[in-house]
């Protein structure tokens, strides 16, 4: 039996050096899946009880776990700009100061977007050769300038905005759905969502998508960058006939199995083409489960506090795993911190790239942690607009400012940790904490349910605002310039009423008149 | 290479059907496993952030996870007598009147304890030759009648009582220490748990009984019962030096990371011995975290409500991984609402025995879910005392009566659900819903926060107390004869002041006079 595993360790290493041999010296392909307010507990290999990721816990298995993966924020749009450019919210622009620590996204009545300034990846990597594609969700706006394929990718099939409303066209313009420069429909009218039963196709569409570009690269022998922003886990959620009614977890379930059902398929056609050990994936989500849409609508944040919108854990860690097969050793769990913000730098490094040099970068390249399990020691922050609220170094994490929201929002039936409730934690005024943080330890309270006391606090790192890497790390926030700061401004006509190729289908609405105005962004 | 691999499984098959043939006809050995106060979300397999217990997860990749196993009551002496007789304790006489719904364990001054009317596993398992030892706690009775060795064990090697006190053996005698028979020390005494560090060498000890205990019984080729009921992880939490400061999880994760590397020991001794495939073990907790020792000595619960002492989900939901290679298939996930009762039931079902016809039995035979895959209908009932809280039927759980624990203890600080609180759930006064039951869906609704509404429940199976199960299920609930209600009285003179070997040592202490009066549980 010993000599039979030699010789096979040895063929496999064998055929391994074959493979390396018989590609060009071509760089990965870089697969980013970014889910949609799914939450840390939804995957079977994070605890969800009903255990019904089975292709994304045998993606883990076979890849890098990571329990300690993090957004940029705690919503989508900065989230999603912070991805693409490497860079906090606070430098890329994706942040308002219309109201203290509110965080701000891009409905679709918003001005701004993404800035022409910022290099985002998929731009960066076509100095690589990358054939570059957006399947799904944009949301760093969604007027001609802000377009993606302005930004970088060849090829789009998604929304420029959420799935979530308008639901009838009259009021407001229905979303539209692009390929490439064109609609060629809308959410609600050519692309249904059935809000009564949640059946839609639009995973299926996105799977198919990504499929077909893989497929057409891999025949063109050209490496690919495929940005996987599907959204089936935002309220309202969907999932199409085959899986609807199949999860023990509701609708959400349903939607949770149709995406890891997809995740399989993915996997299993890179196998099948041969190129698994030739790409790179990397799968995590936008921002911590929506718990306000509880019970039916949100996913799970396993053992952490409250959801999305908060710099609370559960707003903001991640799923998070990292696939690539031959290169990534399989069955590993990484401690590094990470960010949502990596996945630019360690995909310009795949790639052979630098980051832009004349810029803070955020993120960092996470090859070492990846290919030879290295641990890398970095902070973590977590704002809200421009509001440093928290910052984990190590295991602790200080809140120098803590709110989940408004009194006024959360006697409406709002609540963003609903079963939740930790005094002097969970609150619902803007409470400072910076002249003494409240401070948790996650690695023995990742729940964040017991503050350390201000004894305590001395033999702690990261015990106060002034400690060396929160002060090198505000030191190193350049003022925004005027024009960066675009998320303020809001305004009714600039809505999605005639987007490109509305013509040709003769779905043209017509923009109502009515002068900009501040965003009010409330929480 | 695919003949390599063909090659390779032909050996392994032809190894495996040789081990078979070698041994004779004999049942398989039995280990049962039993955790005190680990909680559902300490394992990495779980969830738990951390990622600490390499040896429990690799056990669950090999063998079979069940995610919602459940203990017979969240409280450790009901729990483990349910464990050991395959009954309710409200059928085994582990309960009282003495207060409504009022948990009931046997401190050390406790008059009653197992009835010999009861039945225990070990005893039975004798039928059909079994070596049997216990390893760890007892807490079914410290008096003499009471005892292990007289209820069907071989061997003892541990405590009859918890080691959380009392620690200086004036005005209570410390818990004794024994080796079968006889007393060989008390704990704080001869068995030093450091209460300042945290260091204590038990876990170290109760292991090599547990592979000392192996090996003899493989010398001689007997199958054996071994019952390894180890407290490390009960506050006040313990480990050895080397496991001291190693875990990011702090003293609890000292005392998890060496019950792990533990567990990883005695599964490789099997794997040494040859003897993995002849040996059933069962990896559980007797209830949930002890949420009211956190932060600094309890575990998790993970996505559940409440902990130790209630009959939510945190309080009763236990880490559970069968494993026995070569016949419960590898890396399987069983959806079958398991209890620790079924262990009994099962263990017999292994030695080729039957339960006890005269009497109900509880347990259930898991042999065709672990082998075969099978799922069981069966509901779980959640009991306090002689009151039935709750029940589960499927995914509906139905709350009967709510309580956490008194106001008046909740003001001095004792909290079973801390952070967690959800209006009509976690009450402070003992709530009756006998007649419109709080419902929940747990497959949407893990934690147990969002109620349905009456009009949902019509929909439901387990809608109302008087569905079908839960009736029958009362019926079959003969009324305890007078004798058997054993854990009414208390009293100090019955303490462990004089065990049998006492004098041997020296540590022979003087009872006090005094009469014996009711039991008080406060919660």
């Amino acid at each position: 039996v010993a000599a039979a595993t030699k010789w096979w360790r040895l063929l496999l290493v064998l055929s391994a050096a074959g493979l390396g041999a018989v590609g060009a010296p071509q760089p990965p392909n870089i697969v980013l899946m970014l889910m949609d307010d799914m939450g840390w507990g939804d995957l079977g290999v994070n605890g969800e009880p009903s255990r019904e990721t089975p292709n994304l816990d045998r993606m883990a298995a076979e890849g890098m776990l990571f329990p300690s993966f993090y957004s940029a924020n705690p919503l989508c749009s900065p989230s999603r700009a912070a991805l693409l450019t490497g860079r906090l919210p606070i430098r890329n622009g994706f942040y308002t100061t219309n109201g203290h620590a509110r965080n701000a996204y891009t409905p679709q009545d918003i001005v701004g977007g993404i800035p022409d300034s910022e290099h985002l990846l998929p731009e960066l990597l076509k100095k690589a050769n990358y054939a570059t594609k957006i399947v799904g969700k944009w949301h760093l706006g969604h007027r001609p300038q802000f377009h993606p394929l302005k930004h970088g990718f060849d090829e789009w099939f998604g929304s420029p905005n959420c799935h979530f409303g308008p639901y009838d066209n009259r009021a407001k313009p229905n979303i539209p759905v692009y390929r490439d420069w064109e609609m060629v429909g809308r959410f609600y009218e050519e692309f249904p969502i059935n809000l009564k039963t949640g059946e839609a196709n639009l995973t299926q569409i996105y799977l198919q998508e990504a499929l077909d570009f893989i497929k057409r690269q891999q025949s063109q022998q050209r490496p690919f960058f495929l940005y996987w922003a599907i959204d089936a886990t935002h309220a309202p959620v969907y999932a199409s006939k085959p899986f609807l009614g199949t999860s023990q977890r509701g609708r959400y379930g349903d939607a949770v199995r149709e995406v890891d059902d997809s995740v399989g398929q993915l996997l299993q056609l890179l196998r099948g083409l041969g190129i698994a050990e030739h790409t790179f994936i990397f799968f995590t989500s936008d921002n911590g489960a929506a718990l306000v849409s509880a019970p039916k609508e949100a996913g799970s944040n396993g053992p952490f506090l409250c959801g999305k919108q908060t710099t609370f854990e559960g707003g903001v860690r991640e799923p998070a795993i990292a696939w690539w097969p031959g290169h990534i050793p399989a069955g590993q769990v990484s401690h590094q911190l990470g960010s949502l913000m990596d996945l630019f730098t360690t995909s310009l490094s795949l790639a052979g790239l630098e980051p832009p040099s004349d810029r803070e970068i955020d993120g960092l390249d996470l090859l070492p942690v990846l290919l030879r399990g290295h641990l890398i020691d970095r902070p973590i922050f977590y704002y809200r607009g421009n509001e440093l609220m928290a910052a984990t170094v190590g295991q602790y994490k200080a809140h120098f400012w803590t709110w989940t929201n408004s009194w006024e929002e959360f006697r409406q039936g709002i609540n963003y940790c609903p079963g939740q409730n930790i005094s002097g934690v969970t609150t619902h005024t803007q409470e400072e904490h910076t002249a003494l943080p409240l401070l948790f330890h996650l690695g023995r309270d990742p729940g964040e349910r017991y503050p350390l006391s201000e004894h305590t606090q001395q033999a702690a790192p990261a015990g106060s605002r002034d400690t060396g890497e929160t002060l090198q790390h505000q030191h190193s926030l350049r003022p925004p310039s005027p024009g960066q700061v675009s998320l303020e401004k809001c305004s009714h006509p600039e809505q999605n009423w005639a987007p490109p190729g509305c013509e040709k289908l003769g779905k043209c609405l017509t923009p109502p008149e009515s002068a900009p105005e501040k965003c009010s962004w409330p929480h």
